[in-house]
């Protein structure tokens, strides 16, 4: 039984465009007389339609586009994700499903067990849980057909089903085949491995992962779809952050393949390079979108942005604007025009001088007596925001978001001012990951200034500022902001670890108070276990801080 | 048996005010010789306290103050509602219980078996749902215990479960208590009757509900907490919208009452003002802080927020800001200051035309030969939004945004302009309510000026501009609107109601283009069945338009 393993980049209710992908899919795995093919979790319809999940016109899309694709389906039988009506009258009234297509028709499917709810997941608001744990018949071989994170039970904090793949293991199955819509993290590969291989050592079966490829918006899938035997060795391994379409065949009781160079592994850096210039391109190309603007201050995080979005969209679609102030330094202007020149991307500069006097001229008389503070920081940051956005309204351009983790964790950003924008491309990425990533991006040449790298860090709102009056050193801020955000452990927790303990409360009243202004700031790419958004959710009122 | 319903206002993770709260009314029910007191789910802790729920620090916190509540039970029996840690090694690690205290101890829970995970809920986060249905025993008695959700199997689209009440039943219980967090919309409370009526009837049994009351951020909770007789006779209704400590009693086989005169039915627009009230009030109540500001135009919805705001805060708590431009009409700025007169509001007047000209100048380079636009009207706005942001800084001030729902869902508005502001106080009330609104601020007295009320509508960002140049009439606007966003109909659904198709497709594409907006709007307080915010999540870069 030959096997064929589609990844492909879908776009969420853009049914024409995917329907055409998969059908392209299917006749070249017919050309090479593939007997099966398998796509991705919710191919049809895109991950995660959210509340379009909800609409009868959208489901009644999914289904004609099913029915689509499975009249392509003569010589080959096919397995793909869709999100399918239930009949039974009781509970959700939508499942999240495998489809067996076999002749041209629907003839089988597996609906999801395991209904993920935890980080950036929420499928029990529009799926109801499978209740009946079988194999599938196809083609005279018994399979474990499941879904994602049905082979996850044992390592998520999921609702009690007992172990799916021990259950399925009683039938003896011939292989297992896991459709997925599993998000990149930079952690994330290495454990899906050890998953994926103690279910084939449970099953004594080998397995087929086809995961999604593509961004939307926040969640970014990266592909690395796979093939493993029986012994839990990866025999092949698809592109990752690229659609891909490879063979493996079922014989002589395992998966066999023919020797093909395996990718290199990415380190955490490189995936996470490849993980945000995926969300950039997606992003522009799924909202039908070419050109993107952004403030570009000669600062580390700016520059790393510039860089990205110029490799993802070409020079001749970034604009950056440069907006020095009466603070700004000579060389923060030189170290900015040299990213300009270093990268060839489109540049403005307006001086925010007059704007900002102005605003101070209007506000004079209500602030009579009152001293200077981050107020007068504040006007210059929203009079750049304004500015961006004047642009980007009248030439139709996207604005990108600069801040980077640490900011927005401690709310080191001014709402409306350098925490506008459409997408936040490297709000996922701490400062100490941020240096990192100007070095990969610097690894063949000089793009991002050396001078944007080694200078310290400074907003530039008033007169000799660095970040280290108002943070500590970021080496020790990622550090503590690691345990409380990614590892969600308490203030009290992080002290027991050595920390010190008045920089802890310091930093978890800073990360508090920050959460109303995360709560109106632009999604994020999200390239770590827990990034700011919707897999994390805080009451905005409440008074407790740990 | 005497039972104490104690309706009160929860702050999430203020453990010591909770606790003083809770502490007083059970004095007062023992006093009252009272054998059973009743409070609301989650009163430990608060509802909703997110992923404070997985923070170990909070959670320890739930079991001291229960702990230290349990302590006050000697002569009366407790029911109160807490998050507990599952003993199960299997599933979420929590569930949200109703925990049972007799003579000082922990002797009993029941789990909730029917998490909602529709509109703002989002409960299998954190819970695992309960696995086994059973009546506690108190006092002699047999209670059908159950949570909010339990009794509502048969009306929400719910993962299956079966029938809670009916499995109850046949324990003949001899009282259902049903502990509540159930957020006010104005068509929720004619549904809870029917539905607890409904639970009553199929058990035989009276029943006892108990509600929060409170706002936290975007969800209100109107108390309104009852008992019902076997005959399904609401026998006693607490307050709507404020604390309320009331006493039935079980004997003779039912739940009897004194005759006390019974809460006034309140209509639509009635229970809308108090549940703003509340909303306002508890916001600033519970985030610590006590003046708002405001921007001023002389239209329908700032000078329905300026009143709302001086009735929950006071008017010297309240600051309107007029920020007249060259577009603004004399009649505006003595409409605005009517409205000033009429509520003795602080005022200041910001006029906008200087700093407007200056970002014009400093664009004019840029847009050489581009005509005028959207964007002119932006620079408008966002000015305004930066004047009262800076005020905000400067003076400690809380912005209220004052966009409505009409214009929040067609786009209308400008991002960091007039959508800025920490809390939408009518982003979920529509054109058409507002005017409704304003008429019932006006009931007794001229406070909203009645020129606000009858000239047309206009965002007077150009010359002679109209709300009717770029939208159709609210009346109709509205009652599209309402198909789409409250009754989640697609565009084709709505069209055969007889609407016009043109129009319709019209105002869903505005409503589907405004997305991305929305995604970075303050939380707006709910009234309504369906709101923007965390009740209709859309995916932000979908091709789908229904």
């Amino acid at each position: 039984m030959k096997i064929a393993l589609a990844q492909l980049n879908y776009h969420i209710g853009n049914f024409e465009q995917n329907e055409e992908k998969i059908i392209k899919a299917i006749a070249r795995a017919k050309q090479e007389q593939a007997d099966v093919i398998v796509f991705a979790e919710l191919a049809i319809g895109g991950y995660p339609a959210k509340d379009l999940l909800r609409n009868a016109v959208f489901l009644d899309q999914c289904q004609q586009s099913l029915s689509q694709i499975a009249t392509h389906c003569d010589t080959i039988d096919c397995i793909i994700g869709a999100p399918i009506r239930n009949a039974y009258e009781e509970g959700k009234q939508l499942s999240n499903a495998a489809i067996v297509i076999t002749k041209g028709q629907i003839t089988d499917c597996r609906k999801k067990s395991l209904l993920p709810d935890y980080d950036v997941f929420d499928e029990y608001r529009y799926f109801e849980p499978n209740h009946n744990i079988q194999c599938i018949e196809l083609q005279g071989k018994k399979i474990a057909l499941t879904i994602c994170e049905d082979l996850w039970d044992n390592d998520h904090d999921n609702s009690y089903k007992g172990d799916l793949m021990l259950e399925l293991a009683q039938e003896k199955p011939d292989l297992i085949i896991n459709i997925a819509a599993s998000p990149f993290s930079y952690i994330h590969f290495d454990k899906r491995i050890s998953v994926l291989s103690n279910n084939v050592l449970k099953a004594n079966a080998p397995l087929i992962y086809v995961n999604q490829i593509g961004a939307h918006l926040d969640i970014i899938f990266d592909g690395r779809s796979l093939a493993m035997n029986k012994s839990a060795e990866v025999i092949k391994e698809l592109n990752a952050f690229d659609e891909d379409l490879q063979y493996v065949t079922l014989e002589h009781g395992d998966l066999q393949t023919t020797a093909v160079p395996q990718p290199a592994k990415l380190g955490e850096i490189a995936s996470i390079h490849q993980a945000l210039l995926l969300g950039l391109k997606d992003y522009f190309a799924k909202s039908g979108f070419k050109k993107a603007v952004l403030g570009l201050s000669g600062g580390l995080d700016s520059a790393i942005v510039a860089a990205l979005a110029v490799e993802a969209l070409g020079a001749e679609n970034v604009l950056a604007v440069l907006m020095p102030s009466v603070y700004s330094t000579t060389h923060s202007i030189k170290d900015a025009m040299d990213l300009v020149d270093n990268t060839g991307c489109q540049h403005l500069v307006l001086p925010i001088k007059e704007i900002a006097q102005s605003f101070e001229d209007t506000l004079q008389e209500a602030f009579v007596g009152l001293k200077a503070d981050t107020t007068e920081e504040n006007i210059q940051a929203r009079t750049r925001g304004t500015l961006l956005m004047a642009i980007s309204n009248k030439l139709g351009h996207i604005l990108l978001n600069t801040s980077n983790k640490s900011e927005a964790a401690v709310g080191y950003g001014t709402l409306y001012g350098d925490m506008a924008g459409s997408l936040s491309v490297i709000g996922d990425v701490y400062k100490t990951q941020a240096y990192k990533l100007a070095s990969y991006i610097n690894r063949e040449k000089e793009i991002i200034p050396i001078n944007t790298i080694v200078k310290p860090p400074s907003a530039e709102l008033r007169p000799d500022q660095k970040d280290s009056d108002s943070l500590p050193d970021y080496e020790m801020l990622d550090a503590i902001l690691y345990q409380l955000i990614e590892l969600e452990k308490s203030g009290s927790e992080v002290v027991k670890l050595g920390f010190d303990e008045q920089l802890v409360q310091r930093i978890t009243k800073l990360v508090n108070n920050a959460e109303f202004k995360r709560f109106q700031a632009p999604p994020i790419l999200r390239v770590s276990p827990k990034a700011f958004g919707s897999g994390r959710q805080m009451p905005l009122v409440a008074k407790f801080s740990y």
